[in-house]
């Protein structure tokens, strides 16, 4: 490996949270160079300037936001990162494309196959609809094969992460119903993104729980999505989205129901080595999936930091359901953390690489 | 009201949690007088000196901690409030009783009227199994007459609290099943009370959020025994409960499955009326339940500090489902706001004296 | 007290945190009524559809929000709160003043007698320079007399009554220089207002400390205005606030020079005792004082809540010097509960009443 | 760089945080192996299954818990960490070093010179006093050189090095008095150490700030003992910490006194040259020291995770003293980092390998 020649990256929209973990991750990642960063508000600063926390770092202290124009990124890298409001990303990336960059967004925007169903979550057409076809779900664990080769990945949302990993694998191996589903989730408060409202400020989220976006928070457009996808019918699943006052880190519990009755202890056991088989099949060789022992349940302060997913599991004889908890970092493996190991995929590079 | 005579209370551990919760509210309470405060292990110390924040108030500078003797107890106080851990209690009540106290007892001791299920979730047996037939469940919404006329009143815990309000009027209406719930419960950590383990260090809890008693934590059995009461058969229901890093408040989310199909606009339409009707018609009137409006969802920042808890509803015509989320402060209305509420029924105060 | 006449306020700017504590403290006031409160973005409002919290109380879901009207508001009420920002303050108070009313303003407006150190801390000239004469500082436990009679009550900001209570005493008295003076500071978020900013949103404040407005914050100058008052020369200190991830509260610990050299431990235990004495004579008697006992230090848990400050000192013979520490809740006895207590003190109220 | 052979290390005590922080440094360093850790209570154990956040790493999943036992130690690894409690560490360190392993001691053990001081701070006779002479007190920034050759290192205490790193050039190059210096130091709750006591407990720390250790706290001993030995003159410094609500980090504000008088903007201007220069000298090739610009200040958000200390300054003219904030992870720079730190000059890696 002498004379490793690094692939140029750039990030659109930097200066928010998930722009921020994409500059951690690619300013240590062995194989980058993290060539561009854009931002309106804050073009002319430098990274280090704008986000203290780098400031040791060489690169931090030369790079400048930059406004973000197209012709510029598609020269100055190969691999071009969106991390853009919803409706915005939609812009930027039929160019960049043209211009023969490929794209990693993070935003919403092309995540749906369906224009129409874009329409009724996020109430306005999609810009770019012929995209939507070309767009890989960027979801390593269950597409990594169309993401090697695609230019334009769809990075998934830290809600649907945290709950079609657990999910996936139990309806396709037809262990669970696919029907009656019900994913409850408490998210931190980084998920709001760095926006200057009320509802974020300290005072309103610090000793505070809530729901909120019930009951039809737009994530639940790409969760039935993927999870229709897998079982090859349509899925309408129940999703709840809670805000706790934690920076970081998603919890998803699941109610799923086994086709299998087990009232009885043996058809139990039987159901439990299916399920442990059916994830030990689906990720036992995953690197960023940890499938926990059966003794230990998942706490968001074990992956905060990390790219990686803790699954857990257990069967409820009393009502006949299988309960699976996930936790996961809503800003890495919810957001930039998966991105980078999608640009691993599409790169080349070992799948870890700047990962752990 | 000339020369109010106040009655004379006591709190038989008082070094916990919900034990200085009921040290606040007694403290301020217009119609009593808190006569007896023991401890063990803070017996001599004033309360102002255990607990410096009352350290303004004259009874909490002169009151102090003694030894927990029920002959004593008994001539001090009229009311007596248990303030102990689990299986302690039991012990306690007894003499109290035979010496002509009245007690209201916050822990699970006198909670479930049958013993078998005791054993079952609590592992050992009933001390004083004859005194569950004469406990009544302290449930002021639920039981007003019967609280009034007890001498031995069992609080109810902070989940049951939180899932049981919601839920009684729903099924003993017919408008949702008894069967299929679920209850998704977000507590602060309050609720693992004052002990010195290492899950409940600062450290530990704060950006941690995690579930566990994943499937059958112990407060399920009086849950579904007061389901199965209000509905005259056999109810059971899925539990899970989560530590938030708060101090206090439970959120709970239910889902539950009304009896009528709605995917009619309409339909939905009538449904919502009844389901509204039905709440007011239970809590209309209720000083410490509140209804919110269609377009608020509860925040435990709402209500801690306070005896009351929010109650808010959405029907999902996608799943068919009816939502229903509560907010509770866990030490309030899950635990010593709910248990002065029953002594105010016992001696005929006003219901609200001292909570408000 | 048959047949009480309860007295009119009125709150103008009530929708900030200071302005939500004042509704909290006079809702639940025994001896006034909340006729009027003002707020431009939320007119038209109940004060339970803006505060939820507040909705189980009757008035709480009858009083709506109105503009800000002086006519209507001297109408209305015959003491009238002013929690509008710095600047906006001075504007209301001149017309009310002239229509009858007697106003306690929570800003900065008329906490400074010369119009010049207004201009040099706040920026701009003050726009009633004439009314600086007028305003009573009000501080009870030092202007108990002046506040009685005043019709303008410039209530004290949170940092200064941190600093001044427990610094008047031991200048006054002789015991420790006045020069020298350092007052190290850490505040609760809330001291920084209910504003759409991004510096105070959860994720910016949560895991985060940091100084902020070194070395010349604006609080400074009526700190230095008192305690040139209390000793009757130019005081200038040093003045360093910190913001730290909890709601409410502050935490001041004060580095004071003894007049008297203490290296021996004879004359160390005098100064104990006149320390002791001067806080004794000083606030033996203040109810909202709390002089902590010699093993305790202050925790601004103790006192959040409520209208009191914790002081505890100790003196370092190793340094020669006395340390000081006081604790309290920035919105009540740092704002809310202050002006409460001033206007308990003007109409002649106990000057406990809806503080305790 | 082929077949690089790793160093070969071990810690002892790996269950509490800094023993936690040092396993997740070691387990990614690029030049050693973790080859041992040892655990009275998870002897037995993987280090997976103990702190389930390293989980997903092959050698947290292989190695196990052992008692710990000097034999097997010394032939396990070269370098041995020691994260015990103060007291036991100087326990364990003679025999490892007699059996030839280099020792990086975290505890108070072996950081002062002087085993009087010692007994004074620390309250018993020091075990082993005749080590004291030979132990290097490891802060590379002040030591590097007698670091290298090190058989025993004393790695510095969290607020040591957030107090000795800001002051020491300043004191050296006589630009401030070494005489009135005061620290006030804000600790992350981690600081405590993961000891099952109440007062550490979620509950009893959030929403709360308190000082604590006042006046003579034991980290007193170290600093003063460094401070004097940068001057040459016995220095005695005010030192107050408090806790805050936060898993880690320490910020601290150090109150000086310039050698120069600087009402005269002039004179203020050349000070402040100079005390930009004084740091600039010392630290402008410091890997993990960050000189912030004149606009920003310290906020440990930036700082946690890394082995940086931030330091920012400000003269203030009012008073004529010179300011200086700090910010570091007390896990970090205050503790596990520093000591990889150590480790790397002791062993010839880059000064930064494993911690950037």
């Amino acid at each position: 490996m002498n004379q490793m020649t690094k692939t140029k990256v750039a990030i659109v929209g930097a200066s928010g949270y998930s722009g921020e973990e994409l500059v951690r991750l690619l300013l240590a990642h062995p194989h980058v160079e993290l060539d561009a960063v854009t931002s309106r508000q804050n073009a002319g600063q430098t990274l280090a300037q704008v986000f203290p926390r780098f400031g040791n770092h060489p690169r931090a202290r030369s790079l400048r936001f930059s406004e973000p124009k197209p012709e510029m990124l598609a020269k100055a890298a190969e691999i071009i990162f969106l991390a853009l409001p919803h409706g915005v990303a939609a812009e930027y990336a039929p160019p960049l494309l043209k211009l023969g960059a490929r794209v990693i967004d993070l935003s919403a925007d092309f995540r749906l196959r369906c224009p129409a169903i874009y329409k009724e979550f996020y109430s306005h057409e999609h810009p770019s609809p012929d995209l939507l076809g070309q767009a890989v779900y960027g979801l390593p664990e269950v597409y990594r094969d169309r993401i090697k080769a695609a230019s334009l990945v769809a990075s998934p949302g830290c809600y649907p992460t945290s709950i079609l990993l657990p999910t996936i694998p139990l309806i396709r191996s037809g262990l669970v119903k696919s029907t009656g589903i019900i994913a409850d989730s408490l998210s931190g408060v980084s998920g709001a993104g760095r926006k200057a409202e009320l509802d974020y400020l300290f005072v309103e989220c610090n000793e505070s729980v809530r729901p909120y976006g019930v009951p039809k928070h737009r994530h639940l457009s790409e969760i039935e999505q993927e999870l229709s996808l897998a079982v090859g019918t349509s899925v309408t699943i129940q999703f709840t989205p809670h805000l706790i006052p934690v920076n970081r880190g998603i919890l998803t519990t699941l109610y799923l129901a086994p086709e299998k009755h087990f009232g009885d202890p043996k058809v139990m056991n039987e159901l439990g080595q299916e399920v442990s088989a059916c994830y030990q099949s689906a990720y036992g060789k995953e690197p960023f999936v940890r499938l926990l022992d059966s003794d230990v349940l998942p706490d968001t302060k074990n992956v905060v930091g990390t790219n990686v997913i803790e699954i857990a599991w257990r069967l409820d004889p009393r009502t006949g359901r299988l309960l699976v908890m996930s936790a996961e970092d809503n800003l890495v493996k919810g957001a930039s953390g998966q991105a980078v190991q999608s640009m691993n995929i599409m790169c080349g590079f070992p799948e870890t690489a700047g990962l752990v």
